[in-house]
């Protein structure tokens, strides 16, 4: 599938997690704030770029990217949720009526891009083997703060198996652009998280006999940042669905 | 010679391009813009990453950097450059004088960073064997433009062997941050360079026999935005004259 096909399916009203999606190509966290939050933001991702490598930022109310000309980031992304002073006010499939004139549009690496080189590696990939969005957890790691915006690191996790997870570290750890080699692997605890099976966004994944936990920063750090910091107004992605680029992921490779 | 002694010796006055000083240590480029220019910096940054990768942006009036601790961005260099309306003003050992409260400091990436891993390969560096700043040259190439900022790409110029053209390349593509893999090699008509012999900033310097002209995109790049795109006040490193950071290299390096 093209990543203008996988598009098309979630502006019709398809709503899926992303892994797996138009394999080969660069996915996208979004966020998407007044353009007098903007700057904090940039500077917020500037000073975080494990969690925030930003591949794009917009034009105030501009609804396009570089990164796929032909799309609509109002509508070709499988799920929004709506922000109002740092609370979920909404979720929907349809970003265009909350869209405003001074809307700045970050689109943010996500790791979902080099799981076709993990896959190709044979790297297993239990939340795709089992038909489930990737756990992401709430860290005991603060983020350098930038102006307003301040708040914690969040992380998705992958279990590995133990004797991969050097080759799954160095693969990851050539694209910084989508958040570059793990922050941690093995003990949860020494993140902060207490629970594997009790994910704060995603869904809890059965990791496979010998695997041990491995855990990258993640693009939505920057919702843990808004509620946090409760600007008045945001449009994000919904977490794990993404926005499918057409940028082939060895654009951000280093070879 | 440690970072710390040698931005000692230029708080004292030396005055001397950096290619060379503290080998294995992070090498920056400064442009300070008042804040109303500074989210337009950071966008046209973002948009042109290979010329102007930030390792740090400074809050406003800030005179200190993460990247140096002890360090005073405003005398810490050895040259700096004072623009007003595009125009420079004014060359300096100390910007002091020049600092405004509304200033915000952006360290971008300098290219002299990678030299100590191209010398331990053995690609020899002409300028700094011959005692010269590096030659930087305007090019044909346009920026992203970014609100009010727009201009060219400025490239820094090594002559290399021609058969460790591909390891140079190898090792700085390794060392995104600090300008990454060349722009071009060969010949400088496709940069629109009309003689090597005649430099923008920097000196010209002399190739070996077989050497080719290898072109690294270079941190000069945001002066040449603002000599074309005229923001009312800003200071900036003279070029080659770098700020010399407590970070070893080693840190930007992709393994």
């Amino acid at each position: 599938m093209s990543p203008a096909e996988a598009r098309a399916l979630f502006r019709g009203g398809t709503v899926a997690p992303t892994a797996g999606w138009a394999d080969g190509y660069t996915q996208a966290n979004l966020v998407a704030v007044p353009r007098d939050w903007a700057y904090d933001l940039l500077v917020f991702c500037q000073r975080n770029p494990k969690p925030c490598p930003v591949l794009d930022v917009t034009d105030p109310g501009r609804t396009t990217t570089v990164l796929a000309p032909g799309a609509d980031l109002r509508t070709d992304l499988p799920g929004y949720r709506v922000w109002r002073d740092g609370e979920l006010v909404e979720e929907t499939t349809d970003a265009t009526p909350w869209w405003r004139e001074d809307l700045v549009a970050f689109l943010i690496g996500c790791s979902f891009t080099f799981e076709a080189e993990l896959a190709k590696a044979g790297i297993p990939l239990r939340h795709v083997e089992q038909g489930r969005n990737v756990p992401m957890y709430v860290t005991n790691r603060a983020c350098r703060p930038a102006g307003r915006l301040h708040g914690p690191m969040v992380v998705s996790m992958r279990p590995v198996p133990e004797n991969l997870v050097g080759q799954a570290a160095g693969i990851s750890g050539r694209m910084p652009a989508v958040h570059g080699a793990p922050v941690h692997a093995g003990d949860p605890a020494e993140l902060g998280i207490g629970d594997l099976a009790i994910p704060d966004f995603g869904d809890p994944v059965v990791a496979g006999p010998g695997d041990v936990p491995v855990f990258w920063a993640c693009g939505v750090t920057p919702q843990a940042a808004l509620m946090a910091s409760r600007p008045p107004f945001a449009v994000t992605h919904a977490p794990g669905h993404m926005f499918v680029t057409d940028v082939r992921h060895t654009e951000y490779r280093i070879d």
